[in-house]
């Protein structure tokens, strides 16, 4: 397994491969790999001749008061992982060789990137697809792997995909959780024992909505306002949203009269956690 | 000479071409060839094994009073240039196959985007940066060629190119001119004989420029008023801008001590030109 940190190194090392016309899948992370990332991987070496991780913590997508700083950066570890999953090559870069002196151009997918987590987030998305549209450019990967857990995130990208013409194919793998239910996610990491179990709520209030469905309810609006109801419950846990949208534009829906997605952003304490799931048994 | 209209097929015809190595060399136009653009292929077809040039009028970058429904599209005329001129593909896709429903995705360069003709044209250089990283990702090509006619264009596109890590190198190409030194334009077939007359007046205003300069002028200001007085001078000639800027970021300069860009837009009738020139013997 190659380790590489330079964009025009990677880029090289890929050149050869490529003519080769070997298949290259490409798994983005910023690293702090678990079970969801190796999932990832796992489907990327299953697919792929060569398979690609990139490791970077984008500075961009962080806003001024979150966890740039904090976030965990393990990668001793994430390269061991790496390596056992059967990648090629990492591509770890250094922020400077990223965003070069007078940086000043982005990807904007307009309209899906204000909404739900955009919405608390602003900018972020913006940063997200520009950042990923920069590493379709350095991998040039023919699969690309995004994780279910960051749906709305695999959502803009596929939009983007689409739209600037990037000839890659998004693949779109499930959300791995632990046998609790808990969705996995790097910022688990910052939860204390007693808010792992508060962190359920999430999950929960998922399995609610989906019940509710099953048993008849097609009310987005009463669904929304049960799940709200039994997040507050919990003390030390405040929504962020609780949302029923639909699959296109991730606008909310009245009424479940076609596939959608549930998803909630909670803060567990000071740590802001998302989940989601699609709805397609209607 | 093979012709294209789909996005998908042309990436088809091209993949097989990749594999076995070939150098692909792209021009992007908007059709009305003439020899300005003949020039970029001519040195396309020399650099490289493959040469693609599209041809689209790209709606997205005309603003509601400008002249989309005019713009000549003579193109069984630009077809013919083509094959003559040893272009191996020539993709002309329909606006529908360029914009999906749904579209919602741009590029923005942000900073020299709204500066010159970015200024009266508002949106503009936002759709042109956006249609040609869609063109990069359909096309694929290891070089661009670009015209510097369109030189905040250029610019542009060599700054999205940078930070965004599309993998193709960019050719500025010089502008061609007439015996008497208007700049060539698809623009130019909509002046009539005493506009043509008129329209040097760009052309002359540049040289007035340069020569105040060899003979010690540094003073961007003053510089500037003697071009607008001579422009002035011309009945139905209206300024839209004179500028003398820095070719990093298009800002103005004040003084002459460095290379810079000496560019300008004026109307001829309801006609707008623009012309510009490289100072570099400072």
């Amino acid at each position: 397994m190659k380790v590489i940190a330079h964009p025009d190194k990677l880029n090289k090392a890929l050149k050869g491969l490529k003519h080769r016309g070997a298949n290259i899948g490409f798994v983005p992370t910023m690293g702090a790999l678990h079970l969801g990332h190796l999932s990832l991987i796992k489907q990327a070496v299953r697919d792929n001749k060569i398979v690609v991780v990139s490791i970077f913590v984008n500075p961009a997508q962080f806003g001024p008061k979150e966890d740039l700083h904090k976030y965990p950066r393990p990668l001793k570890r994430d390269l061991a992982l790496c390596k056992a999953a059967g990648v090629d090559l990492v591509f770890c870069p250094q922020q400077k060789s990223m965003y070069l002196p007078g940086f000043a151009t982005y990807v904007e997918v307009n309209g899906m990137s204000n909404l739900l987590c955009g919405a608390a987030r602003p900018g972020h998305f913006r940063a997200v697809a520009t950042v990923v549209a920069k590493l379709l450019n350095i991998v040039r990967p023919d699969l690309l792997y995004l994780g279910q857990k960051d749906a709305q995130q695999a959502m803009i990208i596929k939009k983007m995909v689409r739209d600037l013409n990037f000839p890659v194919k998004v693949k779109v793998v499930p959300t791995v959780r632990q046998i609790d239910g808990l969705a996995l996610s790097s910022r688990n990491a910052y939860l204390t024992s007693a808010e792992k179990i508060k962190a359920l709520v999430l999950v929960k209030a998922l399995l609610l909505a989906k019940s509710l469905i099953v048993h008849g309810q097609r009310d987005a609006g009463r669904i929304i306002r049960r799940m709200k109801e039994l997040i507050n419950k919990k003390q030390q846990v405040k929504i962020d949203y609780v949302a029923i949208v639909d699959l296109a534009e991730l606008k909310p829906v009245k009424k479940i009269n076609q596939p959608c997605l549930i998803a909630l952003a909670v803060y567990i304490g000071k740590t802001r956690l998302i989940d989601n799931g699609i709805v397609n048994y209607v």
